[in-house]
């Protein structure tokens, strides 16, 4: 893809999803629920959080996209988790997996490892947890290097670029790794997108909220621009929140307030700003690559 | 009721909630937990959420009012709302149903079907839900109109008006259909409010925090009047924050901050709006009326 | 200790949380995690919620401090939470009990009375829940005046005295009793500290956040200062935030801002003001004292 192709392709995902409220249902996490709902809803999305195996398996139906958070793990995720992600996979509705503090815990692994057989659309996670999650999944060796602290980033993005490709491989999806630059990949194709603000990691949930906001993406583009678009949206909502305040909760509400008033246009436009490339990734924006 | 006793009736709710601090528990969904317990506190209410069912029992005898919303049910929903609304009914104390997402899923529908034992003392939720609730009950044809999209509004308030007075009727309580509009009965009153934002749709659980609110209210006021308070208090509130911000999670903020902040005269002197009559509803105000 | 080492060591503690990022990880009620998760991040720790028995034994390993609020109890507490407090106990992790609604409901009150075998580092309550706690432990007599209503404050903090004495010297740690003025003891002496403001009791959290704010300092400082740190800066923040605007939401927002932006010195510069001490309590302040 071009830049301009991107571009374009990032544009008609915004409006596309403020055109369609398209429905993303999430199984999430308790502590961010309220951040994920309003993210989806500022982008033009609709959102509902479930907790029971028949209704993910209803809305893995009747939904365009759905979104798989698994912060704070219930008993009840044992049954949840896996039925929701099977009735997904079996009903190609695409979905976003969020694997929040893999290798951490006796269900969530179990949990973790079962969601290998039903291919999520999108993974996205820190660089520990993409790194981790493709371990866990034997997508790459043991010895990769890579340590999980809670649902923190203590690795560089850039660490967690073979694990990102291998995972994207292996679902045939896109893998988003976030952090203080962004690495997106759909195995063939790699982009590493800069903005945001560090404010974004003195809130809690900014990663869950992308997560959700990428299952509304998902719903209306392929799996590769979903990513990107969600990722573009947050990096240029952040920049501009972040320039108009100084300090995490009035950042939470002018990010929020942003993602809700940019325009398609002001997102495209702002996709391509100096930094915005990673030449450690060897990627020379504009042309295609090889992400192997 | 007269339009002048509508208005004394709003401000004596109003003033009676700010004297009286009444806790109003509430079983309620993980995501809005947050917005409802801070709309309850700003109205001059006081808040707490439980999910056991003998924690339910013992707030049934002890607390003025109670709020249902069935939004997130988690698994142990099938003993612990049952429990809270057999007591809530035993014990004559007001409760406020929010049925949402009813026709979704299997324990929902289960509960929701078992919730008609024990007559609610408002129901509020939007025509969707109204009506579907109506139909569970058997208390309109099957082939009364309408349909769930999870947990929004898909029709317009007046198309639920004959399935709002038909639970007003079977409860003896009220009814509360939001929309774009708002319609209150108690089966044998009508009222059509309007007010608020088109924002309150841009922002998760402003249904909820209605919802709760409404419990607030009907631990000092009859069901018809708190119902009717509280959706004028957010009606009010609304268009003022409106008029101040133009993006959600700024309207949110100042949405609270209004509520804690209008006056009991605000209120009541801003219920009477051109446009709050809808004249399809053939009601005129300042009349008595017979919903049927 | 003397006033000026006081000042010292809460700037220590204060400087020490932003440098170290310390996890403490939380079993918290479901109403407040968000607010809670963004009060540790803004003092500088860290934030993850956890429901699984393992999880929390596992986090009372690595995590050098950890929040315990029995607020929004769910049936599976019974295991959750006792697994979690053995684990600190056993691996002498510094954790922090906030026995919301103790004497409420029957899991609540049989989860609170295991976890006297696991003596918190650091109990936080209002005067209700301290005396309470202090019954229901046996510390104080049966006739010891005082009574729980839902989560709120209907005791003055002085009546809590003797009771919060008594925890502490059976713990071995320190108890902080918040209210419109704060008592933090640790069985030997005692400290009342006052600021804040009224808007704190308007928005929902605000104990929770404190709590979980103690569990970061707990981390980086003994009990005794870990309580009153937390509890002097969210004092200061308070005063800081009401003196810039006048409504709840919008309070919430300032007062997280200003923890985050507050530096040690503000902190501890601002600890001694006109009505800090209370001479009911007979502290004069800048003695040492006996607390009994």
């Amino acid at each position: 893809m071009t830049e301009q192709e991107i571009r374009t392709a990032l544009a008609k995902a915004i409006d596309a999803a403020r055109e369609k409220n398209p429905l993303a249902p999430s199984i999430t996490n308790t502590v961010t629920q309220d951040f994920v709902a309003n993210a989806q809803l500022a982008v033009g999305g609709a959102a509902t959080m479930i907790y029971l195996p028949d209704e993910c398996e209803t809305m893995a139906k009747l939904a365009p996209a759905f979104y798989i958070n698994i912060g704070t793990a219930f008993p009840f995720y044992a049954e949840t988790v896996p039925a929701a992600a099977r009735a997904l996979h079996e009903n190609q509705t695409p979905w976003v997996l969020d694997p929040v503090g893999v290798g951490f815990g006796g269900l969530r692994t179990k949990i973790l490892s079962e969601l290998k057989n039903f291919k999520p659309t999108i993974i996205r996670g820190n660089a520990s947890e993409i790194i981790a999650l493709a371990k866990l999944w034997q997508l790459v060796d043991e010895n990769y290097s890579g340590t999980v602290r809670g649902v923190e980033t203590t690795e560089k993005v850039s660490a967690a670029k073979a694990a990102a490709i291998a995972l994207a491989k292996f679902t045939g999806g896109a893998v988003a790794v976030s952090g203080e630059s962004d690495l997106i990949t759909d195995g063939a194709k790699m982009i590493v997108c800069t903005g945001g603000s560090s404010l974004f990691t003195k809130i809690t949930g900014s990663g869950c909220a992308l997560g959700g906001v990428m299952a509304v993406y998902a719903a209306v583009a392929d799996p590769f621009i979903a990513a990107l678009a969600a990722t573009t949206i947050f990096n240029v909502a952040g920049v501009k929140a972040a320039a108009q305040v100084d300090a995490p909760a009035s950042f939470k509400i002018k990010f929020l307030d942003t993602l809700f008033t940019l325009s398609a246009q002001d997102v495209a436009e702002n996709f391509h700003t100096p930094g915005i490339l990673d030449s450690l990734l060897t990627y020379t924006f504009g042309m295609e690559m090889s992400a192997t």
